[in-house]
């Protein structure tokens, strides 16, 4: 697959960011009761506006309002399940993209089973680890919880099978990101391992996907704009935190002051 | 409607802040997922205890312990909506106070008609962004999700419509907010736009609210010492956290250090 | 009782926690909604990894998986409690340990029932406050909500009847701490009032007591080592953050940052 020119993604991102300041999508989130505080933190940190919105018929009237949904299957349970699939008929009935974050899926059956139902609703893109991806793709993963066991090289096969399956661009986090539509690939070797030492840094990353997808030009740089803003936002982090406390904090901090220079000096794209 | 005298006011306020930290209040908020968290961590900085009790049988139960409740409808489900239910009943049979945060009222249908619902139990003091007083008082609001658009000034018809329908306090929350009773009105002019880039701090406010209730001399003083105290606690972080996670870590530092000096020097009442 | 060695013990507290670093056990914490990001943040800290699986058909499932069971009371619906008795059933069949953490038991009916239920099946450590271990043990206890309103001394009592009665090591946690099984006895001076005033902090002790036990040569020091932990991180912690906001970030750092020497130089176990 031919690899996408990194000059033009890099200013494919930038314009997503500018546009994410000045229109603060509003993004409703369906994800796991861990992770629901640094979610909407990094979302308001970044400029969007969050929205975590559970109840099933409240769930599916809020496709009217917002720009794009969230669904992260963490904490799963039978309610969730219900409202989840009503949400997601409703953004595909609004014409509005959801991403697909398919936590820990593969050694538990409630939510492998689920995952495999609503890969033919149309995600707009698919965020996972390495062993996420691979299970998802029904392949055998060594994931364990919510950690990776897989490289996300080793999910590259994966991750293509999965862009043929559905459509969506797929996002591979790890020591480098990969991000795949069916014409194109990038990777990222931006990020610190200080981003896996604090919880739901990478469920977050799926919300801040939702949110570059409602201002992207496509599926391919909404997925590239999450990958490379949380990465380099975790490098700039790190050198000046290297605990995982302050870490959360200034990570917070460098979403707010992330800017077009940033990006442009510290993005290894390739 | 009179205004109240400000100087006064400022007494009142410091007052409920030191009976605060002489009594401990125990606040039992009943409250949404994304802000437990917060909620928790802001009433143990001002020096009230947070009990967060949501079993129906339990919630009702706990009336006979903690000193007020507090009813946030964030992300509401309907074993939520029952819990709520008996949990006000019980309080009110118990003669303690409740607060009620409708968040998001106006535009989704469960939360909206379950916000009617109990208006018509007499809670103490009525918190909101303008969009949802404007809602709750069943005029056409601008709110999206959680953000009102609608600023506060525009709200003040519709809180004086919830004053006479219900009897609480009504504190309306935005660049200026404005809290009302029957007979007098203060608006608080202190707070820092980014306790709008930290997630929960409104809903927070509300648990503020209940744990002043608990030590207030009325309803009115309970309201508008929750909005002081924010807010000046507020400009006290801003003015060493420009951004939203230290701004966070730094809000709740300050409501530990506020005192008597601090709001009678920085709170701008009339 | 004879209290143990306390030279010796401090030398198993620290080959836990190098074994923590080493092994990174997986634990799984079903637990209460206000405290799961401080409970898994804790955990991704010292070197744990957390998993918050709560579905009732995949928190069995999840006993293949993990390492240790985290069983806390905070929050508790029917669904939970249902989820909770399928996941000790599990982790029993399994021979994997499981902890307990009684939050709030005594005063209220469904989480005492529950609690006096799940004690027959044999937990390897209870950790509670000196009210909640009083009530356990079906004394008459001061708690209100989540805070004790014994002191821990007062506990001990009830502490000794809980090993008895159920095999366990007994945590008490207060201004002093106490470890208990049948045969020694250990305590803790260790500790600052700040880690009372951070929501979590007590129900997160219960996950690391949990990640203790998954590398513990035995139940006593799993206990012990998770009461020395917390305290010393505390006491580093509140020694350069004086506020509750900045204390919670600076547990977090010293969690990641202690070692053998600071448990060698700090603790004031006899």
């Amino acid at each position: 697959m031919p690899t996408t020119n990194a000059d033009s993604s890099i200013e494919q991102i930038v314009q997503v960011l500018e546009r994410m300041r000045a229109r603060c999508p509003l993004v409703h989130c369906m994800t796991n009761e861990v992770v629901k505080d640094i979610t909407a933190n990094v979302l308001l940190a970044i400029g969007a506006s969050p929205a975590m919105v559970e109840h099933a018929g409240e769930a599916a009237e809020f496709a009217a309002f917002a720009d794009a949904l969230l669904i992260n299957l963490g904490t799963l349970d039978d309610e969730q399940i219900h409202a989840q699939r009503e949400a997601i008929l409703a953004y595909n009935r609004a014409g509005k993209p959801w991403v697909f974050d398919p936590v820990a899926v593969g050694a538990l059956g409630a939510r492998t089973r689920f995952a495999r139902e609503i890969l033919n609703h149309r995600p707009a893109i698919i965020r996972g680890n390495a062993s996420e991806i691979i299970a998802l793709a029904g392949q055998a993963a060594k994931g364990r919880g919510a950690d990776s066991g897989d490289s996300s090289e080793q999910a590259l096969d994966a991750a293509a099978r999965l862009v043929s399956q559905t459509g969506a661009a797929v996002l591979v986090t790890g020591a480098v990101d990969y991000v795949l539509d069916g014409a194109r690939a990038l990777s990222c070797a931006n990020g610190h391992p200080l981003l896996t030492r604090v919880t739901g840094v990478g469920c977050a990353q799926g919300a801040l996907a939702a949110a570059c997808m409602a201002v992207a030009p496509d599926r391919f740089h909404g997925a590239a704009a999450a990958a490379a803003i949380m990465a380099i936002a975790g490098d700039l982090a790190a050198a000046r935190a290297p605990h995982p406390g302050s870490f959360r904090v200034a990570l917070l901090d460098e979403l707010d002051r992330i800017d077009a220079a940033a990006i442009r000096g510290r993005a290894k794209l390739s």
